[in-house]
């Protein structure tokens, strides 16, 4: 999907350090980079990647998170990796029959923010492609993240475990409403203008018999502009509409007909 | 990551509908298949893919996914592929001037929820990888999807935005709980095993002298305990917590010294 601007930038506080711990393929470096930068996240390191670093196939499948992969930092061993943080989260698919404080990438993702906030410096642990992180780099952990799938088909690429743990992230910190109206260029309309239009309507629903059962008139007003206001319409809106009504009842008289275009707009 | 169970069933009920709209590379087919399969989605349809199907690469790309695949029906059209469909919501990245209602993937996957189980068939629709749904085809909308994430780096690929719009999806009907612990083959001990451990340890702090301040024993008695009780501990942990103590106050005494193995388990 489309949608990147760069003229903005992206105000996160630092985030959670992510660490792929043996990754084997460049390319997955560079698709998990991406998903990264997509969350707002910037700061990888890596642990004893199986080819050399740095590698110009995680460039490539990065498209364009370079500045994920510049920054990313080489360590020899899991310890050292994470021998700054204060706290460290480790991703597994599998039950490993060890006995750990098992979460969801919401939950780990409200804990990291709260971490985050008081100081602390976090790090989640991804592992190699086919094995997932052995049971001695689980045990460095202090929490594990367990994403919760159709558990008859739960295998995720390494990117795309990054990319659900970096959302996660990223929404626990989001401030925005999760439901908006895009207006465009538009505003919405002021009530005087949806009463204009209303007025309007009516009149001509009059005119033209619709309305004519006094009984159900009221009930069919209501019903009516319930449904106009249901749509939220914008001032350009409103405009079209009236337009429309005024073209639809010139057209009943044959005589008034004349070529013309669409509505306003 | 690994992690797949095949003896489990998704036990999910009919999901959402996921159309994939003039998809251009079999490849992204196969892995917005997976996916979907990931998210316990079934259901794809296809409308005037790009090139011919069914799709080899598309299968070698979906690791497995084939019962997606399998199922997948081609439409010439938008409208030919939602025709059976009571609403429809459109993934979108970028702002497009058009007044519609817009939602993030998480509001969608309740209101999702509640559609399908008043009976309602819903669709999600997803464009092309470079360019995304043009403005005819989100007219042909209910209402938009728009993923928040790094306005500053927002491009996902298609697979991704299946993948994080079908993790909402699943999300929104999951009944497990957020946090566990994963106690593998043992179970929590029990809290007259938990108090005969703490006997035992504060018996051996007592006789080598850790707790002889009387004033302090209580407080250092609690933090103690607090600590080993904040760990959740199991019959297997205490039983090799009991061994770890003998062992250390048996060393004590350098005549008793003598080879031995590691701790209980």
């Amino acid at each position: 999907m489309a949608g990147t601007d760069r003229r903005q930038d992206s105000a996160e506080a630092p985030g959670p350090v992510v660490i792929l711990v043996a990754p084997q393929l460049g390319e997955n470096i560079g698709t998990a980079a991406r998903a990264m930068l997509n969350c707002g996240l910037t700061e990888m390191r890596l642990v004893a990647p199986r080819d050399s670093w740095p590698n110009e196939k995680a460039v490539s499948a990065a498209s364009g998170a370079d500045v994920v992969l510049d920054g990313a930092r080489v360590f020899p061993d899991v310890a050292a990796a994470i021998q700054d943080l204060n706290f460290v989260y480790a991703t597994t698919a599998r039950d490993r029959y060890m006995v750990q404080r098992q979460i969801t990438p919401r939950l780990a993702a409200q804990e990291m923010r709260a971490r985050t906030l008081a100081g602390g410096r976090v790090g989640i642990m991804f592992g190699p492609e086919r094995t997932g992180l052995i049971n001695d780099d689980l045990s460095l952990a202090d929490t594990l993240i367990c994403v919760p799938l159709n558990p008859a088909f739960a295998s995720l690429n390494l990117a795309q475990a990054v990319l659900l743990v970096g959302y996660e992230w990223l929404q626990a910190g989001e401030q925005g409403p999760a439901e908006r109206l895009e207006t465009g260029r538009s505003l919405p309309a002021s009530k005087d203008e949806l009463l204009a239009f209303f007025t309007h309507l009516e009149k001509e629903l009059d005119a033209c018999g619709f309305l004519r059962v006094p009984d159900k008139r009221p009930g069919m007003v209501r019903n009516i502009r319930n449904m106009f206001q249901r749509a939220q319409l914008t001032d350009q809106e409103v405009r079209t509409l009236h337009g429309i009504v005024t073209e639809l009842t010139t057209l009943r008289s044959p005589k008034t007909r004349r070529s013309k275009g669409g509505g306003a707009d």
